[in-house]
């Protein structure tokens, strides 16, 4: 990578760009889990386009379709006309997802972007209860357009609004208080007390897993004593699954391990399983209150996204066997993981199914360790409020030996950073 | 098309769908100015995606460069990471549409839909300056999320908020009083009046054709006046192009008629050049005060859109062929229609390049015109606030003799709806 | 006058403070139209408490009946409980007021200021309607509340807010374009216009003249187009009436020479008779829909100013005598000012009643004049968003020499300050 | 007290009347702890005008100087002119309020009520800081104005506003979860954490007592502990000493007892001494960044509640008598109290000085015991989000037979309302 090369997007392209600062080469080509740059130097990916990539890049199977889409002019753009193209995914979602889970969710194409779900999301809710207020939680990430980046954590990224974000209020997510403190102590008691001065909220948007908020965990009993919550509350429950959605975590959405039913759900990134802009947002039949075009947008029919994204159900979800799987090798990261943290100084772990974190208690060493990574040719990516979780978003289809290839990579770079507990003081 | 087959839509999809409503069909198939549905009807486009496919369906040049990009594994998502797609767009961008211009724009990949193009205009608009307030105009149309909505003029879309929207006070069109009212004299007053109660705006965001508003076209003189009002009160000027530019109205920007330099620029639809999701902010390089990563978005880097951008702008945009065929075009729909208005009762038009509006005194009519047209085998859609103008958006790369018969199915369905001049009474 | 007298005041009191700086003595005594300052100086009120001392300084009626409340021990704090003063005071307001106007209000004490009346009035505006926006207009005063604020115009005064004033459009006041523009052109269409991105409005909230503003008088052909445009839109009309109310532009209610019949109004500043705090919003009984107690305050149950107010109406609004005299010296002074625009160079007048306002081209002109007017022994002061309008406010009750007394010492500020129309060049 | 006397409340006065109710009858004259209605029956006063009538009615130092500043023609009305009254109140504050205790706070005369002081006092810390956001705490009351509104936590109230009350975050009060969770275990660390979606507060806002709340006390070291925070993240610290100032605790400041130095005080109701509207905001002088005239009122310069303010001061201030007996006075209520505790179920009881509060788990009686007291010729108000606190706010210039008095009338009527511990089931 010399300079010369990277010159017009140092020239031309905004500030604003982050990952090709922390990845300084220019990559070409991919497969899988493995990238190529343009001096033809692979990189494994444990990062998979920070899970829109479930399926890997370049996925043979979806890619075989997407090719005789295109070939046989089937359409490509149809904004919400009717098409085979999303017949056929709807189909499939309801008959492979929806059925299965015995969920009735209706399915709206919001715009192919997690936010474009997000805001519609919001929007519905709203909508629906004639309240304004969303309770959101701390370190909870869900998008850079208006409202979502109201109910996002990060300061620096709400400071990029420009304007005060108003009409959402946050609540600490589950352990954060390190367990000291009961569930739900200040959300449930402002709810029930007239004079707390929290306006009745409309919605609680919630993660199952915060993966840019630092990997952080909700547990199953506290997810349903959420869900109990707004039940009780008449609140609506949504839950946000762009990234923890499609597998990520094991089952195809990532609260089913709580046995709760949000009643909106979001998807996007691996939805469209090829990497290409897919967004949905489901709810419960009775809010379909939506007046026609009330929401809308020109990318919302991206069709060769509906036949990867369909191509992909019927490929991964017609069986159990991509979740066993998925489980499997999340439990071996962690087990890596483990075997780290009793090794080394400062490293704790946590994680569910394919997104694993390995926490540093000093958050410089997150960093020096995803940069000795990429120098060694594995991509993986830090996050948390101080970036000091290195984050593991491998595909879902990463082989066996691929994956121990990355977690001996991982733990060299660890290994150079960190102090071993029977290090001589 | 029968009940059977849109059964999974109707079951299945949210109501908030539209455009499936008026065109009643399951379209399969397109290739330039034509789609196919699935019982093998054609369709002549005179829609062409609301300003999405300007270069047609599928089209033949686009298609080959896509395929091969896909076949030979070339990355599909890539965030903000620099690649060698990125790196040709950027390139061409810069040799065969800024440089030519003089324009010295930094571009941002802000996400792929118009809607993120324009909030991340508004964002960093409110970040230069430090201000909050917004001036929008009647009838604008600018997205869906809630920055974006905030600048919508549509109260049916606005509704839809659910929060009430504010941070943004609207301003007269030009010509919103027909002609009577001085430009600006209310803007301009507003702004110089310590006393006006107006919070100075950040930004001004103005589309130079409102398409959605009801082909609704702005004078060059009125664009500079508004472009002077804004630099002597630093204000920034923000040119929504989502929908006009790609040569929409002829030049690659549409406010080159006007002569004037935005602050800001959006870009989205038609840059993507196959209906691939694509969306580009623009601005002057010393507002590119973007911390990185401040604003980002999962799909940000749709490499396969970034093929087909190039390749259009590389084969459309190396001369000015296509912008002189989109004005004799455009000229020639103008004189056909300025035909309709003096042969039938209540007509009126209005365009510029190939966006042309026929707007009906008695607004229902435009609404019968256009589902005729459907049931003779033309997409042609409606607009304006009270759905009273027929907006003809026809691939800029239709042949002429399509044209003609687009034109020719219109002229009949006018016939059949409106009251001819010499009829007797 | 020397520094030491003023040293705890620039010591101690907040640099908020303004009219102390404007008139830089300290004043002691005051009686009708006249204070004195501690070295026994006096000054003739052309200015009257801004508005608050419509029948002069400790005017001796209500001062006997101020003085035997005082010595009797009458509740003096009485929040909203029943007193035998409020019943006095309701039943005066009644009888005197209400009745022979065929009006038919509900009665709010809402707090004692002005401020507190508007923001009653715009709080339940919002409730009636269930609608967030409410229209104002340039140069609107209403109070430094937050809720009055933001339909205030001042610039200045809404940046004291620090945080963006939203929730509220400003609209043109009557003849903000020199008369060269319909009334309501912009208004009437934005309403019409579902296209027009101006949130519906819950009210217009309006003075009949504005004080602060710069004496701006609205026409009652203005006000009762005004007032139709909301009674077909079913936005409510609010009237502030707290400057201009309570005979300042001759009748009781500001609005009677339109013939109108608001929804809401507003009064404070001379409804309490002598100075003292006290307001009341009134609204059409079919809009009493507050909750006991949803609005309260400490003060609103100021018993003393319920005597001096219940006195004022007895012995001033019994008859016509003073609204007569108070157009009859309206006209006097506006002669006079004509007088002084044909005399000299730059100059304009408007006014209604006691609030008559001379303008100046030069706005520095208007500050000198009131200078030396206060050199001379008068107080005047200036208003607009230049402060280029010297405007008079003087006691209703003021005698005829003592205006003419003023108006000289006006006019001899004015000789000294401005050019004669025959002066030589 | 017949139906036919109240007739003209009912028939004029707004529904939002709240204490007319609750105390049905019409009041006339006052002395003290007493007010007479006009049948001539007295009630003992221990609710002193909300606490605007800390030293009782009509009190006779005061009232023989109010009668002679009014007898005298001392300026009644002045907006902030500098008045002889006003230099003499300066001085006092000074000399015997902020000497004495290292105080070197600016004085705001912001408008006569406490509404006014709280809105100027979040206007500055907004301008101070340039931040928008506010932190309340539960069940704080502070106005009901737009600004104040948005801080206070009464659900009721909070929906008058009509629009969504935004800027402002609650935040537990001290003990909210009965001392089971340390303090500002939320609020310290939503600050800290860069992700925790909290905006940075331009100030926090805090009553040391919650009066309308419910009696809630906060202790020392809490408010020290807020104090602390505060300083260490620069976010400003606002002690709304409205009802808890001027002695009603103890100290003329009820933070003395903390031993904290807030940055803005605000005070009223008692401050006027005679319970005449009068208002103050107290800043240290480096936050003095008001520009003239950026924030005023009609009625900020209540030139006869200077008076009575003054001598109050004077006469009340010069020793610590008056704290001495308010404290001493208080144990004795809660002697009292402890021992209604132990003789019956479901009794708590909390407060400091003279702001006592009885609590009832079981809210209903804490109604009935207030009604069987006015019954009984004693006036005492509930408080707290479901009205379940009697709270006691005598005058603190009570007498001891009196005070003894109306225990004696509550302790009856919480013996005719509670089950005693004793009692057989």
């Amino acid at each position: 990578m010399t300079a010369t090369t990277t010159t017009v997007f140092e020239q031309l392209e905004s500030d604003v760009r982050s990952y090709s600062r922390m990845w300084p080469t220019v990559f070409d080509t991919a497969k899988g889990a493995w990238l190529r740059d343009e001096n033809g130097k692979e990189y494994l990916d444990f990062f998979a386009g920070a899970g829109a990539l479930n399926y890997g890049h370049n996925n043979p199977v979806l890619k075989r379709a997407l090719i005789d889409y295109i070939v046989g002019n089937g359409i490509t753009h149809g904004l919400d006309m009717a098409t085979v193209a999303k017949r056929r995914l709807l189909e499939t979602f309801r008959d492979r997802i929806l059925g299965p889970r015995n969920l009735t969710y209706k399915v709206q194409f919001p715009g192919p972007t997690g936010t474009n779900a997000v805001e519609a999301a919001l929007k519905l809710a709203r909508k629906v209860t004639g309240r304004q207020s969303i309770i959101s939680f701390t370190n909870a990430f869900h998008g850079m357009t208006l409202g979502s980046l109201s109910v996002t954590g990060n300061s620096m990224k709400r400071a990029g609004a420009g304007i005060p974000l108003v009409h959402a209020t946050p609540m600490p997510f589950d352990n954060y208080f390190d367990g000291g403190t009961a569930d739900f102590q200040w959300f449930a008691r402002a709810l029930d007390d007239s004079g707390s001065g929290i306006n009745r909220p409309a919605a609680v948007i919630v993660e199952t897993v915060q993966g840019e908020g630092g990997v952080n965990v909700a547990r199953p009993e506290w997810l349903r004593a959420l869900a109990d919550l707004c039940a009780r509350r008449e609140i609506l429950l949504i839950v946000d699954d762009v990234q923890m959605g499609c597998g990520r975590t094991g089952p195809f959405f990532s609260f089913e391990v709580a046995g709760i039913e949000p009643d909106i759900v979001t998807l996007s990134k691996s939805i469209g399983g090829y990497g290409l802009p897919l967004a949905l947002t489901l709810f419960k039949p009775e809010f379909d209150i939506w007046a026609p075009g009330e929401h809308n947008g020109t990318f919302r029919g991206n069709n060769p996204a509906f036949v990867t994204a369909q191509v992909a159900l019927e490929h991964y979800w017609s069986d159990d066997r991509l979740e066993t799987s998925t489980l499997e090798l999340g439990d071996r990261i962690h087990t890596r993981f483990v075997g780290l943290t009793e090794q080394f100084d400062g490293l704790s772990t946590r994680g569910r199914g394919l997104v694993q974190g390995l926490a540093f208690a000093d958050a410089s060493q997150a960093g020096k360790v995803s940069q000795i990574a990429y120098d060694n040719g594995l991509l993986v990516e830090t996050s948390g409020p101080s970036d000091q979780v290195v984050k593991l978003l491998p595909p879902l289809t990463i082989a066996d030996d691929e994956l121990e290839l990355g977690l001996g990579i991982l733990a060299d770079a660890v290994a150079s950073v960190c102090r071993a507990k029977d290090a001589p003081v």
